[in-house]
């Protein structure tokens, strides 16, 4: 629920609506605009009595929205997205797209040895980080600029899109240059400043799903993006971390029906970063594909056994053969 | 790892023992036995210095172990289990089982007509339930005995199996003799006097996950009944509690390869206690069929609206008929 | 909120209720009772819309309560419940409550000592396990009614009031003999048959939070013990289950103003099990009666490193001397 | 354990290593240096078998570290380090700082009339949010840069210290000119570019802790800004994302005896933005100082109920006074 408040609404009449709101047990958060303040009313998981709301003085209208997200619903946007770059078509059920290849760009051979494994079994965009955001100071952390490079290599090569993460200001622009869809990775995903930015370019924008983020905040930040200016934007369930030491995160599988009832957005899954090691990616992937995802977002290595990083988790080539395989029974 | 000390090991030996394991970062649990004490090392996630135990007088051999437990677990039987009732075959790459019906047995009218529809889409066990552990002591709790009378009734007017919850010693008893295959329920699993009672019976059990239990914990549990000398077990995923909002409770599909992995019993999934609404039924049933769980527990009702409890997350017939018809392709 | 149906009220009619509350975004729950049936609306955070059910036909009237349970509840208790046991007072603003003791009895001098121990440093209560849950049907699991005639024989030699856990309907029946303060585990938290037959004793019972159970539940569960009857029920924090691997089960000493806000039950703080190793237990324990425990049950063991349970977590008494000695500061 | 390998090491001996250390079931992360490259053991709870490592080609030594962080870690700087900014001396048992003011400074008047308030109690920083991290594009986002000369003029004016939080390098520039503590936010704590550009300041940071990130995550990011060259780092525990629906964030106050255990730097707690409700903060406070914590950062206004952002969580100036009298008993 929005409460607009008048052109001539005073902070006082502001304060008032917002201990109202209080009172019922929700929060109200003041939105002010260039013209008049609006107060969201968050927290409420239903309807709000709006006859409480609406006699306040200064208050000029209730506008029920049941989510603080406009541009991302589908409230607003019945129909779902699709985001097309080049002949790839994402979402709006069209066939999932696949999108493989390595954790990190090590060498222009390797890079384009994968490419071609991955294109040759049906995947249509080639990943590949080149700025890595790890855990440690003293892990690998990607090649820089000279990754790019052999990315965009792999595009002309190949034919293949690609997708590859931006970490900061500095290297989205590089990225935005080199690439065709910017990754922001799960850790940033409420970086605001890197949204923010994000939201500036003309590019596709995949936004993976912080490990311990609700649906809301995923929705919410890609609402920074989409209040920025760019419409393109790709979702991405990748695990959350729960008590459950089986598996590194947990796959939220549910979370692509969710997203699909708030948004009209496209949702991919990675299973890869979920798993944390390779044979569980097989059977992720099945169950994200049944479930409905636009897309896999799937690490592939040459060689795995000798990868720079995350090569636990990368498939080997026949691996990846045996899983499109597999897919294309469970889509239809 | 389990160290196995000799018949004339004293106390403090066995002590000594411990004391060894603790300064490696592991836990010591002392198993005193008839004839000799075994002590089993937790905590370790992988090979553990054998070197330093060994000589430790009183020591007799060391078995290696990764688990906790025996039983259940894949490296002492390395063939999937398969649970035959009658025709049904649960497990070991047979055909998914669908055990479909109410939340709750409310009359017999509802109970066989709902089992007739359930029946004719392909499910092969009815389920429902007669004793109901509920959160408030002021919920509608079951039929009781009534319930079990119904249930059996349906077995013999359609030829389906039955599945029915027991919460104690006294209704265990109960369900033994109306029912084909006796459920312990999520709250229940570590309800070890339960779940050592459930080891005397020789009907099958299938035992659900808590909702906070790690898959460790749910096969520690399934070996108490194994261990009772009821091999029939069947597991049971239903969604586990996290942080996230979106729904009922985050499904874990990784716990179906995790399980598989380490245990050779067969595993179910129950998506609509996970779900706490109809609409994600059916999407993650399909994840559950497509990731390879060996069947799927599901709730239908002839007239949802009406239901006593659990109406929202009961599928409607037609509902439950499409279900049916969409996973007949993800499964070959 | 409750609503309050006409006596002859119609099941159409409850049933039109339940969707107009299911429209609202919430759940009604039936809750039939000997004269007439309640629906009780679950899920609203706050205020509900009152003129959408009170003209729905076969409504008497609504009755705002904002949570499921009535007995424990504040609203329904303003003051602060004491439960007095011999001197010991438990609740209301009295001194903090020590029960201490080890985790097991394992024999008559090893209870007997620690009990002078901790009787000697301003412990009131004793602690001591006899029937033990344990994850693994290999563990140690308690002396049995052995144990319990060694805790009765502390009793009397000691002065000290004693507590110990009950698992099932037969031990209850023991425990119930012998000790003054009937403990259910956080295992149990949720054994509706348990917790029933713990509302016909007479004797206070502890009552766990499990692992993973929410504030409402824990209430909810107590509300079944006090529907039974036996209004003496003290509650107690042990951790929660959460993703942080750094300590066994976070300790949520948030539980403590929770359930005196909601609540009017006396709440003790359990730190061993949090932290399962001893170290932690000083700490914790301070921060416990620093946020307004009414208590803390403590394991203390005359020998922790021969202990045959949980000695990693048991303090040396030397250590439970000196925490006596620190929170008496923090206490005023 | 680091595997500290030979000049001349080639990469298929590091593979080698890798695989060894995969087979024991941890993870071996390659770190190539400028000389040699290391294989980091990640993974392992304990003592890992060297001897069959050793001998392996092209290793050189084994290096025991039990944690893949060593600038911060106690290890190697056991004395616990002391931050001291002009007479204010954070950590090493010396008596705990309070950090107090409002979530965002709204104007001059709000900012000074609550500096003099916290002033007058006790507080010795003033804390003020200028660059506001929201969920929503619409909240809020504080003053900006104008907000900064606002916190110099506090600064002028009481002679109080200065915190505020920076969220990106651009206003990480403007923060470290006008402010004496720089505040890196919870949802910042895995930005690695922002972390590595507080690593070039020379002013202390104060890193919290991400709602879900376990302690050895937080240490590692300590790591990021230490191995930059600022070895000021003070850390805040602020609450964890759990199941537990009682309180916005779960106090984890296990974390101060955890980083006390692990890491010689001073950890303070935020009970304002765990409790998320201002009538919990008084008895979260109290219990962060018994447990043993350097500090507190406490939201406090002037006028709570016309606060711009956060007033629910904000202290009363009554309330503030109240909780240092009664913390005063509690440290001693």
């Amino acid at each position: 629920m929005l409460v607009i408040m008048k052109n001539d609404a005073t902070g006082e009449q502001v304060q008032r609506v917002i201990e109202e709101i209080t009172k019922m047990g929700y929060r109200g958060v003041p939105m002010p605009g260039a013209q008049r303040t609006a107060v969201c009313i968050v927290g409420n998981k239903g309807a709000v009595e709006e006859s409480l709301l609406l006699p306040l003085s200064g208050v000029k209208e209730l506008i029920p929205v049941t989510k603080p997200y406009k541009l991302v619903s589908r409230e607003t946007h019945p129909q779902s997205t699709v985001i097309t770059i080049g002949d790839v078509k994402i979402g709006g059920g069209n066939k999932p797209v696949i999108m493989a290849g390595p954790c990190a760009i090590e060498n222009e051979k390797q890079a384009i040895t994968t490419a071609e494994i991955v294109k040759q079994y049906g995947a249509t965009v080639f990943r590949g980080g080149a700025f890595k955001p790890r855990t440690s100071p003293y892990s690998f952390q990607g090649l820089g600029e000279e990754g790019l490079k052999i990315l965009a290599k792999v595009r002309e090569e190949t034919g293949l899109l690609t997708i590859t993460e931006a970490t900061d200001h500095v290297n989205l622009e590089d990225v935005e240059k080199y690439a065709d869809i910017i990754q922001i990775g799960a850790r940033n995903m409420q970086n605001y400043s890197l949204l923010k930015r994000a939201g500036e370019t003309r590019k596709p924008v995949l936004l993976k799903r912080g490990f311990a983020a609700t649906i809301d905040e995923l929705l919410m930040s890609a609402e920074y993006i989409m209040a920025g200016g760019n419409h393109q934007v790709i979702l991405c369930e990748r695990g959350i971390r729960t008590f459950s030491d089986n598996i590194r995160n947990t796959l939220d599988i549910s979370a692509i029906p969710s997203i699909k009832e708030s948004s009209h957005l496209p949702v991919m899954v990675d299973p890869s970063h979920a798993a944390g090691r390779r044979d569980y990616v097989i059977p992720l992937s099945k169950g994200a594909i049944a479930v409905g995802a636009d897309g896999l977002l799937i690490e592939v290595h040459n060689d795995p056994v000798h990868a720079l990083s995350d090569g636990i988790q990368s498939l080997f080539p026949e691996q990846f053969a045996r899983l499109m395989e597999e897919i294309k029974y469970i889509y239809r």
